[in-house]
């Protein structure tokens, strides 16, 4: 059977989701290094998924503000582990002018910096700088800021939407006056991050702690949510950071306590990306195209009338009423009355993923019926339905295929998901070419045989197991 | 009389907005030249301005998108005028990695680009680059693209959101099949920002073509809602610039014709910014602080429970609850149940700017009445008012007051808006000390002795008179 996409996802993941960001017109590489242009269709995705969020972080009494996108090289400077592990990947401002010379345009060496500045890969220290000034007391405390910005890390190995130079997020950064209000609360964003992308994008996670090895530089506790791909990956969609007192002490984070005394504040950070939008893509998506769940797809609808020329006008007319009725309902719907054919709006909508189709021809609309078929199951799902019937149970129609797909998901990942009694065993798993996690004790990878097997097969620890922290999951990843 | 802010306007006008700013709470110079730190309750201001402006956007069948943040200096070079306009304040990456050399962390001579990138000041030529792509023939078009992001232009005398290096606005580029539809549209997006000024930020304009000394680097016309601050300088708050073929001549954006011809496109940009925050906050404020219309306000209500020990708790829970009644109407409200001072509590919200502000004693709980004070009139709005009466009309009270603010604002500028037949008419106006815009013959201000003018009282061409463009308004400027 043919496909909208060729090679398809067992053929080749790999080219299946480059094409895949083609055909659904999300985006395309920038011809700046590692970076991308992210298309008004995929950007009308993201504009969802981060309103979405941004009422989650808010309800969280989380305060947005605005930091500055260059950073003092002193600040990154002031935390070891910080700077070691992001000095490699810094884009660096070293000039603000520029001049002809010789006909050339280049770096004014009149405009040279003494100091130059870093666009920011992330503003733990920043944002740090600032909250030295603002906070003075217990009663300062907690701070909750959230930040909507881009930042830059500069990728050798680029992928689109899962590893970008530059890339679009949101960066949390809060304060306690203890260490236990901070772990408390790291768990609490991490928590809120599983939920988001459980219920929002439909996305199962495998939750847990990063070992130390694969800590956040500076933190003394990561939380991450993991999510496996289709073909078995990993992709780290959402960390939680509780940094302890690395920032505080080197910025200065000190607040007057209710015993009076002078002490250094305990502060934690929590981000999720554009990143996202790729775990999204892979988790749902199809050898036709894009499948969105219905919360976060720009047109959860598109009415395709099915027009023979003695009735195109009216039924044109006849399926804009319909849509109006439906946005009516709080529905965001796209009735495609352009002049291509039928079967080609119909391609077109099922590769960008539209939730629900509704056709209609000449005859249902004499009879006031609709055909819709349901993006995730295809054609066994297309059925009949009477407008008012449609009208009374399209918003659960909808949920139903929200809920539906997180539980495709979940069940397709029981199947990724293997335990492993020795690294010998987790050799001969990958050996065979096996795909998915790996749960394996802890105690069994802090040795070099399990670093070769690293080396190997590029697998890596991605998180403890929440339920027996003595094992962790292992797995290759994006 | 005590004021909140000192010195006053009227003592001197450039600190009493520094204070303001501070007072406000709105925002902080930030330890990276040029640029400051928008603090939660300025980025809360900005967000509601930001979510009305993209409805007013969409509404116009712009769709939003991102491209990147780095553009490629070959591609800045391409327009002539364009790169003469901003090369001269361009941030410029040339580094991608840092490294630790003698004890010092700095940019690894390894990791230079052999292409140096800029910040982008404004994205004509990178967005250029992707619609030559994108548009293939006259079915493409109208394209009309935004985006949301910040942009830098190194400034050398940084002025908290009237110019900071970096900024955050949204940059709209449209492209047009014809001349003609390409400065309707410019014209019609400048129409849409006054518009959106004048009702959603209370904020009249004067509006008009740029002369071809102020135009755009690179635009055949550009378009300006100037706005008259309190000290009657000049702010320019929005632009809309119609480019010709400029930009579709230098990055090749060319579409096959219905006339089957390959032609080049006619391309346009209009863009606001934080920048208007400073309009918004020079327009209004008075020396007790902030003065924000209500369809731009955090809170656009708060409600303060004058309470004794005795009954804090139940003029709390009484506050708290009338409180969730106004939100039921889809009002912003704060209940200031703090532990502060009910006067501080006041000034706290004075200074601001928060539209409404109501008050509860002991007594007025017992008879159901409260006393609301309008921020813009102060005290002589001082009244009480029955609860019932006050659910009722709450929403026409903030209505007029936007209406009044807009009103009040007009009847001001009508007195800063002055005819001067000469320049020596216009010399003798500004060394007696007029302040405001001065409205005078084009054709008397292309000459040195306006050029001199224009030197010593720091004056310059604002925009063209929209009703009669042989009359040019001049006036000093932010």
């Amino acid at each position: 059977m043919k496909t909208a996409i060729t090679p398809t996802r067992s053929e080749n993941f790999s080219e299946w989701y480059q094409n895949l960001i083609v055909v659904a017109d999300l985006a395309e590489n920038a011809p700046v290094r590692g970076c991308m242009t992210i298309k008004p269709y995929g950007w009308a995705i993201w504009e969802l998924m981060r309103d979405e969020m941004d009422k989650r972080i808010k309800a969280c009494g989380v305060l947005n503000a605005n930091f500055p996108l260059l950073i003092p090289i002193d600040f990154f400077n002031r935390e070891a582990e910080h700077v070691a592990g992001f000095a490699k990947e810094a884009a660096v401002v070293t000039h603000y002018r520029l001049k002809n010379i010789d006909g050339v345009l280049q770096p004014d060496p009149e405009s040279k910096l003494t100091e130059p500045y870093i666009i920011r890969p992330t503003s733990e220290t920043i944002i740090g700088d600032a909250m030295a000034r603002w906070i003075q007391s217990y009663r300062d405390l907690p701070m909750k800021l959230n930040q909507w910005v881009n930042v830059m890390r500069w990728e050798m190995r680029p992928r689109m939407f899962l590893r970008t130079s530059e890339f679009n997020w949101q960066e949390g950064h809060n304060v306690f006056a203890t260490h236990e209000a901070a772990n408390a609360d790291a768990i609490k964003m991490h928590l809120m991050y599983r939920d988001y992308m459980e219920h929002v994008l439909a996305v199962p996670v495998i939750m847990g702690e990063k070992t130390p090895e694969e800590r956040f530089a500076g933190a003394d506790h990561t939380y991450t949510n993991e999510q496996i791909m289709q073909d078995g990956k990993a992709l780290q969609a959402g960390t939680s950071h509780d940094l302890g007192q690395h920032f505080s002490k080197s910025f200065g984070i000190q607040f007057l306590g209710t015993d009076g005394k002078l002490q250094h504040a305990w502060t934690t950070s929590w981000g999720t990306s554009t990143r996202m939008m790729g775990g999204l893509f892979m988790t749902h998506s199809d050898d036709d195209g894009l499948v969105l769940p219905p919360a976060v797809a720009p047109y959860q609808i598109v009415i395709i009338p099915i027009t023979r020329d003695e009735n195109a006008d009216a039924l044109n007319a006849y399926s804009e009423k319909l849509g109006d009725d439906l946005r009516a309902l709080g529905l965001r719907v796209l009735v495609d009355v352009s002049d291509m054919r039928a079967p080609d709006k119909m391609w077109k909508w099922i590769k960008r993923g539209v939730p629900l189709r509704i056709e209609i021809g000449g005859r249902e609309m004499e009879t006031g019926t609709v055909t819709i078929t349901r993006r995730d199951l295809g054609k066994e799902s297309k059925r009949s339905i009477g407008n008012a019937d449609l009208m009374q149970n399209v918003q659960q129609i909808l949920s139903q295929m929200q809920v539906d797909m997180l539980n495709a998901a979940r069940e397709r990942n029981k199947g990724m998901i293997h335990n492993v009694e020795s690294v010998d065993a987790l050799d001969a798993a990958l050996q065979a070419g096996q795909i998915g996690f790996f749960r394996i004790k802890y105690d069994l990878t802090t040795n070099d045989r399990f670093e070769m097997l690293m080396d190997t097969y590029k697998i890596s620890r991605r998180c403890l197991d929440e339920e027996d922290p003595t094992y962790v999951f292992v797995a290759k990843s994006y």
